[in-house]
């Protein structure tokens, strides 16, 4: 990658000479002000890509930063950002609601881009739904850091006061892009306090005590999925397929979200039947 | 369930007793022989219940069979036929598309009645999506006889030609009531001949390479589910759940059906989103 990153730049720089030939000499200090930005040297880590104002040393990794085409910088950003695919930890457990979960990986495992994998408290086979045995791709302690986290529903009482699990719920939700829960999936992360300040949904039958167990949420009925950014719920079983698509839609566009959605023959996917909760100042959310 | 039979057939005798007393000697022996049919005595068998016009021998366990009462026999069959569960396999294999089988599986494992279980070739762990792994309850060869048989589709192709898996499949056939299959699982069907001369439908990518295989079938495109009477194809992925939605509307009604849907909360489900195929000499088949 070095290598392409120096060669490319040779090219910029030289068509940058040529471009900025015929400007004045304040137009050319403006211009390169604007394109021209301070890039640690290239160490193989994602400091690479990160942007300075001002000459100095890379505070990551401590090498000396070098003068660089903020185009060329940010087109590689780009490119990197699209080819890397994100990865959706999957929680299953005892119990586990065979559609809460499934519903989900499909839609994921379907779309370019995600790295899907199922992760359990331990790697000892759980039984979803009373009959299927699945043995978990990983167990908390190994589990490789997740951008999407699904928690999906079923029978989460047990789960609701395992340390580690809300732990990790706590420290997945430090950095993960989106937290996805399904069905009754939302007691987990009202008990990792994640819901605190916020709306969410739920199963039909486990809407008031959610909303006793986390009552500083408003959590609502008849209502498909919620979506606060970070924090999505949805409602109960099939209702996790919604909620997925949804995230597929914020995350790579609505025309991959419908890609899926025909390859499933989910042609019952309404894309708006949600409540998007728009940051303070915006007004009116989508809900059907 | 003996002493049962012969308490409540006691007093079934002495109602008849008292009912034809008011009749002629003609009438009586009208009634009688509507009202009374030879049985085997009971051995605890199924046969214990089957019905013959004449006295003689039971040919399945060879005891003399007695007069009874053909209502409360036929009352009898129905509480056994509506208390016993039916047994659904899920056909599970390498490269299962994960929605396929977990729609059904959700589906009948959430309705009163049902004894829902994987089968797989072995008992050998299988791998749904590229990352769900599934140890499965039987294989071929100590699966219990299913009364349903639902045939998920996804990387069919290397099972089309394995002929213990269809030597399963013709054999089940030949006593299941129901053989449901969902997307590409159809090949299989085609495969053991259990599409011919019949209507049906699969994932929308493989209908044609469908048709090919089973040129005595007709394949349908746009089609939710068809109905065939046993034999039920659905389109593909999320169409698994419709269909399932319809086999147990089919067999336990639409009360029951709709109780599930909503448990679900598939509240998308259209209950005649699909094509029946009635028996010869009967009118229009229902189709959205």
């Amino acid at each position: 990658m070095n290598t392409l990153i120096y060669s490319v730049r040779s090219l910029v720089l030289a068509f940058l000479f040529i471009s900025f030939s015929g400007l004045t000499n304040a137009q050319k200090r403006a211009k390169v002000s604007e394109v021209m930005a301070y890039y640690c040297a290239p160490c193989g880590s994602a400091c690479d890509l990160e942007r300075h104002n001002a000459p100095g040393l890379c505070k990551h990794c401590g090498m000396t930063l070098v003068k660089r085409s903020v185009v060329l910088m940010d087109s590689i950003r780009g490119k990197q950002k699209t080819s890397q695919k994100r990865n959706v930890a999957i929680f299953i457990h005892n119990g586990v609601e065979v559609l809460d979960f499934s519903g989900p990986s499909e839609v994921f495992a379907s779309t370019e881009g995600f790295n899907v994998y199922t992760v359990s408290l331990t790697k000892e086979p759980i039984i979803s739904q009373g009959f299927i045995k699945i043995v978990p791709n990983y167990s908390l302690t190994d589990c490789p850091k997740p951008d999407i986290v699904v928690l999906p529903g079923g029978q989460t009482g047990p789960f609701l006061e395992n340390k580690p699990l809300i732990n990790w719920i706590k420290a997945s939700a430090e950095r993960a892009e989106i937290m996805l829960s399904v069905c009754t999936g939302a007691g987990l992360l009202a008990r990792a306090g994640l819901l605190d300040g916020k709306q969410a949904t739920t199963f039909h039958n486990y809407i008031d005590a959610l909303q006793k167990a986390t009552p500083n949420a408003k959590i609502l009925r008849n209502t498909r999925f919620v979506d606060n950014g970070q924090i999505i719920t949805t409602a109960g079983v099939s209702a996790g397929i919604d909620g997925a698509l949804h995230v597929v839609a914020k995350l790579k566009g609505i025309d991959v979200a419908t890609q899926t959605a025909r390859y499933m023959e989910y042609d019952k996917w309404k894309p708006n039947e949600g409540l998007v909760v728009e940051p303070a100042g915006k007004s009116s959310a989508t809900r059907n």
